[in-house]
């Protein structure tokens, strides 16, 4: 068996079998190899960070990885924004990385770079497959890193794929078991829940799915502990039937006053919040000083639902939680803000959505409009590199066939990666895209108070006010959206998206909305 | 003075006054100080593959670097490919990359990730600013570092660019003095070309310039050499009034026999040529294994025209170069095809047009029709990672402001930097971009042959033959670049090309015209 159908199989075996690819000459035999095995579905992408934030994406949804085929160093480079992303969120991802032949390495062809260095940024594991006949484990291996929850890059070199013989299928590997929660670290906790003093139970990773959340309040319900979830979740359920639970803010003012007095910190799954950029005289570490931290379990992977649910049996037995009971908003009706935008969105918002939220500034009212929204999953970028969005709804969309995805999307953010669109349409995906279209990076606008700058600026400020202006001229996001295929409309009011977003969902396949708002910093 | 003006003040000093940037928080200070230096010019693009690629068409076409401004890893990591192409042509450029503030490093926010490794991936010199008091004089070792024919990445903490006082602007380096050539190369070539063995004088880096060609052509009139180009020049002069040279091809079959019964390789700024790719059962190397190899310069870099033309007094005194005669070829009628398309790029090609070349397969007749039109600059991708054509033009019209910049654009390779039609738009450049359309990746149909794939696939290859395929559903160029702002217009026979080339060159700013072209590899 050739090595590129060695790798196929033993990725299928391990339990791989979406692949989002972008493929050059270095990959040409994987490709081959496809119709040999057709329990692999290779999804195609026309960017590479499309293929890195779709798996970033399905990862989260389907609970495990997929695969992405890359070309060379560059097609990585491409892909590394994205893979930060996961690397961020702990979702796991088997990249696989076409490089040359071994024995044409040392030629300095075009296309040669120093991929090791650069897949070790974004990677937990890397490996560089040495032979045919390693290729097999070599995937079993990255598959079972990746489900420790990290990106795991294999780089293949053309020839280990080509060569003819010699590749075996690899059976799959145990993952390393999670560690659970350690006794003292659960005594500890209880300890200061049961203290009196202020408490914050901060939940993160797999702590913000539904079954988190329930343990998290009825701890809370028993101490009086504030329940708070990480700023950026990798999925957090919400809606009917589950605890609504705050994230702390993205502004370190709020943030700070959010955390004001907290005497004791448990952390389940998430790390101690810290500001997401420093600010001139702004602290960075968000709970106060002489806050007293309890971790859980270690770092933000793990089994941190576990370790919830087993305190809150240990601190308040027999309880349940208070979930959310279902209370949409009433449509609203008049021009389009960001907050009847977000209001619209909460209507209509339908059962099992999943929410991908790069809307940014446009997204503010986001959260409060959908709070009691029926039963849905909201996804994040977890390191915060834009050009998420589009992609990451298009692996959702593929982990999840059933399932209407909402892609919620700022404008600057969409331009990152804005082929993702046509991936939608190929595919033909179920994602409703609203691009939130305020002609503007209307967070830097903020960004520039935010950090003392905004005063420094001189004769106006006409020159630095221009890097922050997406007009001049306009995007117009319809036209981009029908270049790809995607059916796009353009709305000014609630009632234009009301309309817009019911008739989206009553058709099968990918749709765009284009929303034109007005930004939230003028 | 804070950081952020001394930074852009010295670069000034050092003679970079242009950035293309796509700043975030960590660069603000940045973006504040700008209205305060009026003499820099900053050039917002939509993604940082854009601002990359642009920067290296920049140097490539004004002789000097521009800066990029990116934010923090993730931004680096979207401008990798078009730096590693800008390595790999031996571009010059100045990366400012902002960082989280010194102090809030620690924390590992979202955003935080290890720069250097990736930074250093594609940069021939790296500093991470250390203080305010640094900054000034790091920028101008930048600029001294990106002189000599490389990229330069200075990664700038948030703090240091904000700290109020305590910056100051640095005067230039001196770039270190490039070798000259060696007088012992010299003769050892000049002994090569006079043996009366079969000689092949290849020219790269600066020897594709008008001058370096003609002390080529010297060369071989006196002495019967044959005189080749790289297959990926950085900057080739070409048309009436400089000497035709072929360029050495690259699929491997063509460039043996180009070098086939060489006995001599004679190298001004070139490398030994290598295959782009590894093919089973093919060579890398493209010389013949007995053939001897002369390099005139060190590498790439360096005086190659210089050394040629001093070896050209040597061996052929007093003689002048046959350059090419204006000869247009008659405008074509009926059905594009990729012969008919290039045929009305060489009738049309204005006068002192600076070509951008990424148009891949349906690029196959353009060198031969446009051999003997007005005298012209053509770039290539030297690096060999697409989505570098849109970018690349960006830049060398933002340094040729008088000059048409025609960009011969392969639809495929544009998708993975399609934003940067809209810098195109809000500059109001003058760049006319033909975007062939013939909905493939048709290279990578070639290529599936060429490494002996073909036959491996199974069941009909419809899988394999489906991530070819750009098609399903169909790019809308035009809509495409509508949405961005720039005018445009889909053609399907010569006369409609030649209509919409025409009207085009005749109207200031960006046009883009799709040509609807069959596939050379169907």
């Amino acid at each position: 068996m050739n090595g590129a159908r060695a790798l196929i199989r033993s990725l299928v075996a391990s339990g791989v079998d979406v692949c989002f690819a972008n493929p050059g000459t270095s990959e040409m035999h994987f490709v081959a190899a496809l119709d040999a095995v057709p329990q692999m579905r290779a999804v195609l992408t026309l960017f590479e960070g499309v293929a890195t934030g779709a798996a970033d994406g399905y990862a989260r949804m389907a609970g495990r990885p997929a695969a992405t085929l890359l070309h060379l160093g560059p097609g990585l480079g491409n892909g590394l924004a994205n893979l930060h992303n996961a690397r961020k969120a702990g979702a796991p991802i088997v990249n696989i990385v076409g490089d040359h032949a071994i024995e044409h390495m040392k030629f300095d062809a075009p296309l040669q770079s120093d991929i090791g260095p650069v897949a070790g940024s974004v990677s937990g594991w890397v490996r560089h497959s040495a032979s045919t006949a390693d290729v097999g484990s070599d995937a079993a291996a990255a598959v079972a890193a990746a489900r420790e929850g990290q990106v795991a890059t294999l780089v293949l070199p053309a020839d280990v794929s080509w060569a003819q013989d010699g590749g075996s299928v690899a059976e799959p590997l145990r993952p390393t078991p999670l560690q659970p929660a350690d006794p003292d670290a659960l005594r500890s906790a209880a300890r200061a829940l049961r203290s009196g003093e202020p408490c914050v139970l901060l939940v993160g990773g797999d702590a913000t799915r539904a079954d988190g959340l329930a343990a998290a309040d009825r701890i809370a319900a028993a101490t009086g502990a504030t329940v708070l979830a990480e700023t950026f979740p990798t999925r957090m359920e919400r809606g009917a039937g589950v605890v609504p639970v705050e994230r702390v803010a993205y502004p370190v003012d709020v943030a700070l006053r959010q955390l004001d007095g907290a005497r004791h910190l448990v952390l389940a799954g998430a790390r101690p919040p810290v500001a997401f950029f420093a600010y001139p005289d702004k602290p960075s570490e968000l709970a106060p000083a002489d806050c007293e931290v309890h971790p859980l379990v270690p770092g933000r992977d793990g089994l941190a639902t576990a370790a919830l649910e087993e305190l809150a049996d240990l601190i308040a037995p027999g309880t349940t939680a208070r979930t959310a009971e279902l209370a949409r908003p009433a449509l609203p009706s008049g021009p389009l803000t960001v907050q009847t935008a977000a209001t619209v969105v909460g209507a209509l918002l339908p059962e099992g959505a999943v929410v991908v939220d790069e809307a940014v500034t446009s997204g503010t009212g986001l959260p409060a409009a959908t709070a009691t929204a029926p039963r849905h999953d909201w996804l994040t970028a977890v390191g915060g590199s834009i050009g998420w969005g589009l992609p990451a709804a298009t692996g959702a969309a593929v982990a999840c066939p059933d399932r209407p995805v909402w892609c919620l999307q700022a404008d600057g953010s969409a331009m990152y990666t804005i082929s993702a669109l046509w991936t939608h349409a190929r595919e033909a995906l179920d994602i409703t895209t609203v691009v939130y279209n305020n002609s503007a990076y209307a967070i830097l606008r903020m960004e520039l108070q935010h950090v003392g700058a905004a005063g420094l600026v001189e004769n106006g400020g006409e020159r630095a006010r221009a890097l922050f202006d997406l007009g001049r001229p306009d995007l117009d996001f319809v036209a981009l959206a029908q270049g790809m295929g995607v059916p796009a409309v353009r709305v000014h009011t609630a009632e234009e998206m009301s309309e817009a977003l019911r008739r989206a969902s009553a058709e099968p396949g990918p749709h765009l909305v284009e929303a034109m708002v007005p930004p939230l910093v003028p």
